[in-house]
């Protein structure tokens, strides 16, 4: 657990393997704020800044994937396309086995994976995973569980904090 | 009314016996905004890591409630069946008469029930329970009514602070 | 301008007489964000306890009414049937005449009237009243033509903070 | 770069000349939050007094433009026709094309132009114009090239700051 500003070298070598970006979605690709109406979730509030974050890592070659254990998945779906997340799991009831099978997908090493997450149901898959991340807003026992906590919300930029610190890693 | 690391023995002891958590919605379960379209109140915007709180709190074998004065029951039924919230009184022209009922389905005793309200309309409901508990942004008559006053605003971590609390003393 | 805890008694004789409280809508009983969707405008946020503060003063049997130089009639129509807001000006080109128009309906006198404000656009109908208000983020020309500012935000407690003000001064 | 209160004659010098301003949208004209339902974007959220500082632009005799990368047209047309807002390219891929395109139209020359933005995509536009500015929560590299930095954050008031500075110009 250190601060950005103060990473040591330990923190930068997991974070430069990096090559799979997920991520929960309530309270980390959003503030954790949940839109009701009477038809039920009606919408989610995404943040533009975190989206350019995600686009610029795809764009160096990168993929990223959301984990949910909630639902939404059109309002997911919608938001993943539109920036080229590859990998969308939601209602997951187990987030670890998710995780396991995107890793088969993606034919990736769990040292070359983040997750990012900010409550209990994502402490089990950042167990998993060589870059355990955990938002500035998180709960303690993620904060504890994580190799890197951002200066930024969830929802506020988190996600864009953690891709420009990856790929300033990339261009080293 | 004391802080939550400065709890005194005898909100320890009332805290310790709730078996069921009552509260108000508007400004307790949200954060007090309406969102209304020409065809009334549309949304209501709840919390991600509040709703983690009650599923826990649930998960341990309790109850919880939600007593509000106003209107909105279909969008509260959504967030409530999601959760698992058991008692859902909305549109309550007395929220005494309310509580009292839910009392009697529940079977509980008044020193195992919180109130959690934040303006007028909750102060005679708080009265009725064994452990009051007023949010940290609530109005200053509910907060002189309160055992306990949550750090976390209304709809911002308020209703998880109860639940850590509470589940941390059924664990002891 | 006084602050809150420091009111003259030239502020507090103004505010006594206060028997009609007119507002701007966006800004005042909003915190200024437009909710536009494909179709337009679409919805606007109030604030609950702003709601509960105009439900007791008219409980105590004055008045309010909402001028507003903008569109959504029909959402601002919503919320003032529920909170009982007699007088719903909207769209206005002349806030000065809608003022004046209100004053005849109410049959009051302008030291017996109240109108809060946050922008250019409620400068000539805040000259109008006795008892001229802006909230705690209005514009600088605002704030200079108000007798009273209040510490919190429009739509995030402003309207409660004037009602409850208004209120201990008539049970003095 | 300097503060408001205390620009330099040269920052005063390229903003006087200003009579065309152009911005981004997501991030400058709002807060940078995207609100997604199941059938996409589907809804932007304004600032009221931002609007307000843009019609006293237009009514002062100058012009303004958008210019997004993103979607959202239909929404941003219903804002920009309440302002008057005379130019909107929105789902740019090439943000240098359309500002030079707008040049043209307008009339003006570069010296003659603001554009406000926030993010990378900003950045070359940023460079064409004679007073580029960044929104108080602007990532680096767009603080960076700006002549002049808003103390205000996007859709929380940075326009109605940088219009109230070039009204105060003009009327000198």
């Amino acid at each position: 657990m250190e601060s950005k500003n103060d990473l040591s070298q330990s923190v930068l070598d997991r974070a430069g393997r990096v090559r799979l970006l997920l991520m929960d979605c309530d309270g980390v690709l959003t503030d954790g704020r949940l839109y009701f109406t009477a038809d039920g979730e009606e919408m989610k509030v995404f943040n533009v800044r975190d989206g350019q974050g995600l686009a610029s890592w795809h764009a160096a070659g990168f993929e990223s994937g959301i984990v949910s254990g909630r639902g939404g998945r059109e309002i997911i779906m919608k938001r993943a396309i539109e920036l080229g997340v590859k990998y969308t799991h939601t209602g997951s009831k187990n987030k670890v086995a998710d995780v396991l099978e995107i890793f088969g997908e993606a034919g990736v090493d769990k040292d070359e994976v983040a997750f990012m997450g900010d409550d209990l149901g994502d402490l089990e898959a950042m167990k998993l995973v060589g870059f355990p991340v955990a938002v500035g807003d998180a709960i303690g026992e993620v904060r504890a569980a994580a190799a890197y906590i951002t200066t930024r919300k969830g929802g506020r930029g988190a996600i864009r904090e953690v891709t420009d610190l990856l790929l300033s890693l990339k261009s080293r």
